[in-house]
């Protein structure tokens, strides 16, 4: 790790905070540092209020969970939506990616994570038991898991279905197998077999 | 550029600002703010506080330039090292480049940039007129520049060269060669044949 002796306790402990921050280095920090020291004063004072306000006024949908101005989000509030339909997610950014497809009329559930022995997560670490109670109280008839492959995505995908089960709601998974414009070759053999096992009627 | 209609105005602000920083775009500056959300909030305010702290508390050396702590920086203040030998150099990174060497011994002046017409900074702008002064109060026995090549650099070289002429004072430049494993090959022309021009004796 790049690290040196800075002339100046402030510019050491900007630099420190800035070099928290994903990633972003040691040598990223001190460019940064450097680049606000020659900034207005009003523009730096921006990001700072920029920064701690997010963190300090932050809402969460009461219903999805999603980062929101009100009590609940635009989304859940917006009438056009397919309310029956819930994506579950683990966060924020797969509810962005999803809604960037234009693909998706339904609403969210956002975990807030997976389920990670390794990490300490448990099931009531997530949003799990909000979601059981939500689908419990009806209006839902279908639940599309969309969470990361991988054994941590996979046992969090089979305990929501566990949970699911006694509401009898329809429980489904968003499809994976070879991307578009990925060359068959290149492409994994686990990703290259579920594609196959499958595959779907060709409707040209 | 990755642009997306976010849930939260507060966290489209923090993006927008995150991603005035240098070398972050669009998607980094989310996934910065979406990191922060996950923080404890003192730290959040740690890193808020330090920033501005920073910008508005900072101080710089009434000698040389550089930021400090108190009115002459930890360099100058240091009577082990030379105070005749005067290092002109553009910015604080450049000084932290040659101190993380242990090869020099003098002491700075930082200019804060070079002559550049285009970006309408001239003479006046940075700080050679202070350099000039220091040097005429007596006492700098050499200054050393060491600003980067192209035009601008050689612009204000010459410049403060000419500015300097009347104190007498000896004045160098740092060498300019074939770094150190660089193969002469994919040596650029000018690098190599100033290497040539100023060869020096070899001394095994």
């Amino acid at each position: 790790m790049y690290k040196q002796k800075l002339p100046s306790a402030l510019l050491e402990d900007a630099v420190a905070q800035i070099g928290m921050l994903p990633g972003i280095g040691n040598r990223s920090a001190l460019r940064m540092a450097l680049y606000l020291l020659r900034q207005p004063v009003e523009n730096v004072r921006h990001l700072s209020d920029a920064i701690i306000r997010l963190r300090e006024n932050v809402r969460y949908c009461s219903v999805c969970g999603m980062i929101s101005e009100n009590d609940i989000c635009s989304i859940c509030s917006d009438s056009r939506r397919n309310a029956s339909l819930v994506c579950v997610v683990e966060s924020l950014r797969d509810v962005l990616s999803i809604e960037a497809t234009g693909q998706y009329n339904g609403v969210y559930h956002v975990l807030g994570g997976v389920i990670s022995p390794i990490d300490g997560i448990g099931p009531s670490d997530l949003s799990i038991s909000s979601l059981v109670e939500r689908v419990g109280k009806g209006g839902v008839s279908e639940v599309v898991l969309a969470l990361s492959t991988g054994v941590e995505g996979e046992t969090t995908s089979y305990y929501i279905y566990r949970q699911l089960q006694s509401t009898g709601v329809k429980v489904t998974a968003i499809a994976r197998g070879v991307g578009f414009g990925d060359e068959l070759e290149y492409t994994d053999e686990v990703t290259l077999g579920r594609s196959i096992a499958d595959r779907r009627e060709f409707r040209p």
